[in-house]
């Protein structure tokens, strides 16, 4: 029985709150937040009427008076500059840690001066720590690392995600842009919420597992238009609105293009699926035909990477340092 | 770069080492033999006239006189017993293990005390071994268990390994029993050369993973008949005759199948794939295209994993326990 400490408890930490109660093998045993709606609550009436007996605090200290984690879930932030201290809180008491900040996935690159702090406290305290999720931290990084392990060589690496919006929830479409003018859509892109966390984290992992040192990355956010009306069950899209979003990562070795990510999530996409293109020898190309639901994977695959993370040497690990994951029951 | 000793110099170690003089990360610069035709004489005239400067010996000892190799790549045999003595005799030289052997990939249902022995004395050396390969070793264990990261739940998994052998060299047909009569055909497989080994130690890899106890395991071997006459460029073949090959692999808890592998290799089979299908939550439908070349994918693999090798924990390993194999130049 793997014992856990959850700290950051919005929607996403309630539902691995969820996810872990439906197991037997984990167990949540403190929670954390720091919003003062959540501070003195149930923790289980928090994740929608489960049993917990949990007491939700606002300190790491407070949480693990009565019983002492194994290992931490992180489920607060996007970006490096916060999430540092939140880790180094953490490890003052000697848990290990893992995350769905979307830069720790692969900060060694993007933030190296922070990387290299938690690293050198996490092998100070033995601890390993690691960020995860569907994507970063599988569908684009670990998983196309995994699929060249059958190749003698590799030249170039494609992955896409392509996700069909038109029978998602209203706040799903709506995230995506779904029905925006090119204007509003410009205004929300410029606000930093359509964007995606991860492209470049991605390409770094897969440039590092590769050997290739990335001269130059790019991160592009354009609105997928409707080329004609389009009337769906929740939204009535206008031509030349937005019908979702189109981001692409592109990551350079000189001037040659090496890999390639475009994530892709509108109304209409003809279909959804998550594929990965090697160029090499051999050639590979994979499918995963509809997709992956990615709020169900992202709850799983963090809890999947626990026992995997107890077992790890310690410091700032990645998914391709890790002992391979997989679910667990 | 890292130095390695090759033992074992078939026709699958002579592929190996052709690829790792292609690359620059790599080298070998110790191989052994035993065959008496070998010793002596170059390992770079054996694999086909590259220029190695490296005399074939016929022991480990004299093989690593004159440098001192970081990891061996063992390829000589498929069954735990023989590998076994050899495994023990390279690692009283200090020196990890990357094995072909087949039954080495998940030895611990089907050989618990030689497993034993093994991961002791390699702990002992503080060194670690593993058994790897496309498959076993890949496609239908270390893959799938990957894919079951993102999920919450997995009830069942199916892997589908088909290939079309209308194209292939005559010796893979002769070696799927194509164009056999029937009768001929079961002579091959009772003469166990029709066998492919390593089904049960997939399905044990991963019932191992996902918490499944085995109650029985099932490997069957079967003629592909032909429903009429085929007539191919290298072979002609009369309906009621083989035109390959099919194995597949059950695993059941109690008396529910959790763990079906089928493994199709025969003449008009009409698509070359290699599919893993996860009944779970999510549920995960994932398709290589055209499929995985095995000569190229296994020599592959096996040189990718000699730097996670080096990094590994002590002890006798899976491709799941090791950290992310992944291609490296």
């Amino acid at each position: 029985m793997i014992k856990v400490i959850q700290i950051g408890l919005g929607p996403l930490g309630q539902k691995i709150g969820r996810f872990i109660a439906e197991r037997d093998t984990v167990k949540t045993v403190a929670a954390v937040d720091k919003n003062p709606n959540y501070i003195g609550k149930d923790f289980g009436d928090l994740c929608s009427g489960m049993v917990s007996n949990i007491t939700i605090k606002e300190t790491v200290e407070e949480a693990i008076k009565e019983e002492k984690p194994d290992v931490a879930i992180l489920s607060t932030v996007s970006d490096m500059e916060r999430i540092a201290q939140q880790i180094e809180e953490i490890l003052q008491y000697n848990i290990p840690i893992v995350s769905t900040c979307e830069e720790l996935s692969y900060p060694w690159d993007t933030h190296p001066s922070i990387a290299s702090r938690i690293d050198k406290i996490a092998k100070e305290k033995n601890m390993a720590v690691v960020g995860t999720g569907v994507n970063p931290g599988f569908l684009m990084d670990a998983l196309p690392s995994f699929l060249t392990s059958v190749c003698q060589k590799v030249d170039y690496i494609e992955i896409n995600r392509f996700q069909d919006a038109s029978f998602r929830r209203i706040p799903f479409q709506k995230k995506i842009g779904a029905g925006l003018s090119l204007d509003s859509f410009e205004d929300k892109k410029s606000a930093g919420t359509l964007r995606h966390v991860g492209l470049t984290e991605s390409m770094q992992l897969i440039a590092n597992r590769m050997g290739w040192k990335l001269s130059k990355t790019e991160d592009i956010i354009e609105p997928v238009v409707a080329g004609e009306p389009v009337v769906t069950k929740n939204v009535e899209i206008e031509e030349g609105a937005a019908l979702g979003v189109m981001q692409t990562g592109k990551g350079y070795v000189g001037e040659e293009l090496k890999v390639l990510l475009k994530f892709k999530a509108a109304i209409g996409v003809s279909e959804s699926f998550d594929e990965v293109i090697i160029k090499g020898e051999p050639n590979i190309n994979s499918k995963i035909s509809g997709g992956v639901n990615g709020d169900i994977a992202t709850c799983a695959i963090v809890i999947n990477a626990l026992p995997q993370i107890l077992r790890s040497t310690p410091g700032l690990k990645t998914m391709a340092d890790i002992p391979l994951v997989s679910c667990f029951s």
